[in-house]
């Protein structure tokens, strides 16, 4: 039988020391000299940094409109990535999805079963039932859009909901909302929640209100997130994501491994990918 | 220069004389007798259904899932698809797209210029800002996912937020909200919202809190939703979308179309597909 997600998620974490997320979200714009501005650059600079990074790397995550954005012949060069990555490290599908009944179905086979992903990111303003086939297995996980990274994420994230005294959830914002009621969702160690570094004191209070749900958090890097917020209210604390090395916690980071800076020491784009990559992960150990 | 959506789509009600959508979900375990259960069978299905029941549709909407599901080679075929649509038929990428700023720019580049598409669906959940670059487009269109039509949709969507008093909105449902919202975002007639026709009186409300937003309408058909509240409430009352045929409305139909009922007179497939979609588009008239 194969260990639940959570399972494998901790037992790389313990093996590489790290909570770091490599993204793979490579934009033909930022490519490196050397690599020309489409798919055939794009993919061999994304196998270039999947190579260099994957030893310091707790998990991989492509988003796959980067691929999407060159139809099904970048479909299939994501595909040819997916198998670059080996078994034990977990490969999570930046997807964003959620859909009715049998869409969502066809999602979990397109993700799961084709891609051949562990983990996906789902969207939950659908609620429970649209998301429920990407959630109901045992050995994939599914994390839910909680409080995102992004400029303008509480436009709707942020907006105050009225209390609801039938399931005993008091007035709160949207994004805690989503929290609590995510923490009912699934058969039970199947679901996570996405929970942006760029919104700090939010994250503390989703880890109060969601103690046992593993956390995926971008927006550290490029986009200018804390670090030691995220290390500190991150990993779960109760449940099966609290019992492993790294307490469920991944910490993605893309462009803050991909771009290069204003000073780069070595020639080989690879060996600065892989510099930083180091770096990361040592910025981001495992501290549970 | 080319007219914009909402002008193309009223061209193509106006010409047909119906606010059909069809809807183009191939599901492998639906197929009639004679089609195989994998890619080339659903390819098959599919391509027939399209030139079957395309004299009797505004326009084309496929859910990308149910060609994602089959990887890279699915994808092609949904590439093959688009490629048999005429170009004065709106072709609608039912994909509820949406993510920080860009990746977003990347799902634009996916659905709008690689795939064609006329308009997309897209998810409200990281607010607009994180939508932006898939309704900035004169020529292009998104509806924003609002009141959907799946079991379990008011979790979150019937949610009661608060008063907004700085914005002047007042304490009401989620989906309420994300209406109002909306009829501030984009450039002006780029931007619409899926509206189920399960929830009949929601979508009154929705269309009196945004009578100048086009409606895309799932949920008749096979889930059951009512036509005459649709076509009561669905069109635009303001707006460029109120001034073409149809009033901007769209409403969708997908295995009410493609799926056999238990009696069927002929024995084509096809002319049974297309028996349907004459059928849905006489009782989904241009009213107004």
């Amino acid at each position: 039988m194969t260990a639940g997600y959570l399972a494998r998620l901790a037992a790389r974490s313990a093996a590489t020391g790290t909570v770091l997320c490599l993204g793979i979200d490579p934009d033909p714009a930022r490519l490196p000299a050397g690599f020309s501005r489409d798919l055939d650059g794009v993919e061999r600079f994304a196998a270039g940094v999947l190579e260099a990074a994957l030893p310091f790397a707790a998990a991989v995550k492509p988003n796959l409109a980067f691929f999407e954005a060159f139809g099904s012949a970048g479909v299939a060069a994501l595909e040819r990535l997916r198998a670059k990555v080996p078994a034990d490290v977990p490969f999570v599908a930046d997807a964003k999805r959620g859909d009715i009944g049998t869409t969502a179905t066809r999602q979990a086979v397109a993700l799961f079963d084709v891609l051949g992903a562990d983990a996906v990111t789902v969207s939950p303003y659908l609620g429970e039932a649209a998301v429920a086939p990407l959630l109901g297995r045992g050995d994939r996980y599914a994390y839910v859009l909680c409080r995102t990274s992004n400029d303008g994420a509480g436009e709707l994230q942020d907006l105050v909901v009225a209390e609801d005294t039938n399931a005993k959830m008091p007035a709160e914002r949207l994004h805690e909302r989503v929290a609590r009621r995510v923490a009912t969702w699934g058969p039970g160690d199947t679901v996570g929640l996405v929970v942006g570094a760029t919104a700090p004191e939010e994250l503390a209070t989703i880890r109060a209100i969601a103690p046992a749900l593993a956390f995926l958090v971008p927006g550290v890097g490029a986009q200018g997130g804390a670090v030691d917020p995220v290390l500190a209210h991150g990993p779960a604390t109760a449940g099966a994501a609290a019992v492993g090395s790294g307490g469920g916690l991944l910490v993605n980071v893309s462009r803050g491994i991909a771009d290069d800076g204003p000073e780069e020491a070595s020639d080989d784009p690879f060996e600065r990918v892989a510099t930083r990559a180091r770096e990361w992960a040592r910025r981001l150990p495992v501290l549970r």
